[in-house]
């Protein structure tokens, strides 16, 4: 992932909320990985709003950084699930960042739902 | 409408793509003036996507700048409107930018639909 | 403080990552009516990176409601403050999301800074 | 580039700034392959703010679509460039949308600075 300018504020760094959106992007590539596209899974008729978020900053980003952001998951609970996260710039190898997330799993009505079997195996096996 | 540290980027000024998201501010301000707010539009079935967007960039707007986004509407056919903006810095009247966005008028399926006769009264008089 | 539509995400809800930047804005707000806005901080040489941040998610806001978000300030050293956020939503007074963040007081040079006597008593004076 | 649900909206769509910043994106791809970096041009004493955007929207781009966004780059004068964009979906090859952006070149000071002759040369060879 290649820091925007956009991304950027005028400290010259990344604007500190922007880390939440990469959390976002490595959260659905590994949920995409695991087999499970966010796509699919509101089509299936779940949705895992955030219940939690936190996010610890040690250097920052740039514009034009070349960052990996890496993501795991752990299944807390049937119905929450908890992703840790840590932003990496390639160059140095240098860790700016590291957060978590903590998502519900809801019905379109937006009560509590199991997690699906399949998806639940698939969270728990680490990635 | 004061500038948010948010929408700066590295070179110190707003970032050119928040002007859109202010002229979406102030339009959707006109249209609740007009009495019938985006919300309502959306409840009564329609959309309006833009279809096309326009910005000229005269001067920088700056953190915590005060600005105000003026907008006017014209309507271009029954299923087609136009609004107007203009941005201005309260503490010397600069005309920061102007440009307009067009709209298409659709249902929720997706094809052209004729604004309410209410709504295109409302939208022909002057704000 | 109204949410605006380039906040929601198509779950039909403002995106996760958007409370942050309110809570900058409540934050500047804050720093503003405590007598040293942030512009001034940085014409002071002071900067005040966010080294940690949360957030917890309890309703939802929506496109369109009139939201106040509160922030409160304590300091933790000379050269670390806490600012803590509540958001409500005005219709029904719900509290929709709280959090914090922590910042680092730092020279242009990035290194840390003790806070101005005066920023000091303003901010240990309760808001 | 695949789309984020930060850049989604309510209306399920890409909210409409979003393209802008896509633009950027290839924008800076473009200056990067043409041997000269944004990072490079901001340390060699010149800036490229935009002063006019455009973007005509055909279809939706939907989250996580796989997107192209090409850009190509006109020389209009020794101190003014254009861009012009197109986003296509790779799934189908749907041209989404497609745009342009006009930029002056400005030393530190803000003053119009002619490009420098080996950017120039890179500019006017098609990309």
């Amino acid at each position: 992932m290649r820091v925007r300018y956009a991304e950027t504020d005028q400290m010259g760094v990344v604007y500190y909320a922007n880390y939440l959106v990469w959390f976002e992007v490595a959260r659905t590539d590994l949920l995409r990985h695991s087999g499970w596209s966010y796509r699919e899974m509101e089509a299936d008729g779940f949705a895992l709003p955030v219940v939690e978020a936190h996010c610890e900053y040690r250097q920052s980003a740039r514009y034009d950084d070349d960052l990996e952001v890496g993501a795991t998951v752990a299944l807390l609970s049937p119905v929450r699930v908890r992703f840790d996260y840590a932003v990496v710039r390639l160059s140095d190898s240098a860790k700016l960042a590291c957060g978590h997330t903590v998502h519900a799993s809801l019905d379109p009505a937006g009560r509590p739902r199991r997690l699906p079997d399949r998806v639940r195996a698939a969270l728990t096996v680490s990635p």
